[in-house]
């Protein structure tokens, strides 16, 4: 077995942006998480149940990432005190949201009437560890159709996270993940990420992860 | 609901290596095929399912690439001719495979000794869509665990395959997954395309999927 690796670049950052997005959510106290995962592993749906179970006790923003269509921001809509979406197809990256992309996306929103936003990025597990947004917390979802192996083939976007959410617990009698082994695998990249395990289909363990979104909506924006 | 979107300057095409990839292929009467779908979709698992139902009638090739690890090519180590495996990570383009970096891993394969070589591209939905690698056909998996929604999400990379594999197929009595709205979406997209149900745990509809393949790699390579 040969292996070919090429020394990279280091994509252009874009830090200041992010910057400028922080400062704004902090100036209006608004907490602001970036949801990633494959395609798939139930970002729409963590959406979803979090609105239900946080209904009438936090005002919420969505921003929906998507390479082309508006089915999930479509989904959401109801629920939501104000839904932007954001269609990559045909930006310089399609394959993540960017912090260039979020900024206008913020003056869309009515942010005084907005306690917590959530970032639904593009479906991918590579292009937006790569970007940060302006987000206060990064939380990765995987779900378990897609195998235990995923922290140890995509590493980078389960590093920088500070949750992690093992979704899709209502299939493990029908599939072999072994959460053990996953866990192990995020203690030894991220060993102070949060790890939920849920069911966005049964519901199962999603009163946990709303509690965690309850504190970062709570806590201090400068101390974020 | 706001849209934003933003004009893009098309990708800078790998078109040049990628016709240099497939005059050496054809040379070697070689048939390619690029393997694409999300991560967990069974990509890796198809490969091995291929490789033992294709024992003694093909010598098969096998490119991995994947961000980081080489747990799949050491998986799939045994039953292969060949084995290159292609880390991305420290790349330019870190989420798809490019034709730049299927060039140097054909030099290390035993050209006169394979008859098909199975590309696994990074588990992506979005970038391999956008690089010829040089393969002579592509190839999506979609899981059920996915969703039915995949093609109307990430529809670039179902429109230009040749054939389509719904995988997982044994998980369909625990999940809503609507076969025919997805053959549906398919048909819309790109009608020529082959469609195969299967499930590499249980074996089912592995064995159509083989006869496509020995048929590409029957076929003359003039003709691909």
């Amino acid at each position: 077995m040969k292996r070919i690796e090429v020394i990279q670049n280091i994509m252009e950052a874009n830090q200041t942006i992010a910057g400028r997005n922080q400062k704004l959510l902090n100036r209006h106290k608004i907490a602001a998480i970036n949801i990633m995962s494959s395609p798939g592993s139930g970002k729409t749906s963590l959406i979803l149940q979090t609105m239900a179970r946080l209904k009438g006790r936090l005002n919420i923003g969505i921003i929906e990432g998507d390479v082309a269509s508006t089915v999930d921001a479509e989904k959401v809509q109801s629920e939501a005190k104000a839904v932007v979406q954001i269609n990559t197809r045909n930006m310089p990256e399609s394959c993540s949201l960017m912090a260039a992309m979020i900024e206008p996306a913020l003056q869309e929103m009515p942010l005084n009437d907005i306690d917590l936003i959530l970032i639904e990025n593009v479906g991918n597990l590579i292009c937006p560890s790569e970007f940060v947004l302006g987000e206060h917390k990064r939380v990765v979802i995987s779900s378990l159709p897609e195998g235990d192996d995923k922290p140890t083939k995509y590493p980078l976007i389960f590093v920088d996270a500070e949750a992690v959410i093992i979704n899709k617990m209502d299939l493990l009698p029908y599939l072999d993940f072994d959460i053990a082994a996953f866990r192990r695998s995020i203690s030894g990249l991220n060993p102070d990420a949060e790890i939920f395990e849920l069911s966005c289909k049964t519901g199962v363990g999603i009163e946990r992860w709303c509690s965690w979104l309850l504190q970062q909506a709570g806590s201090n924006p400068t101390d974020r």
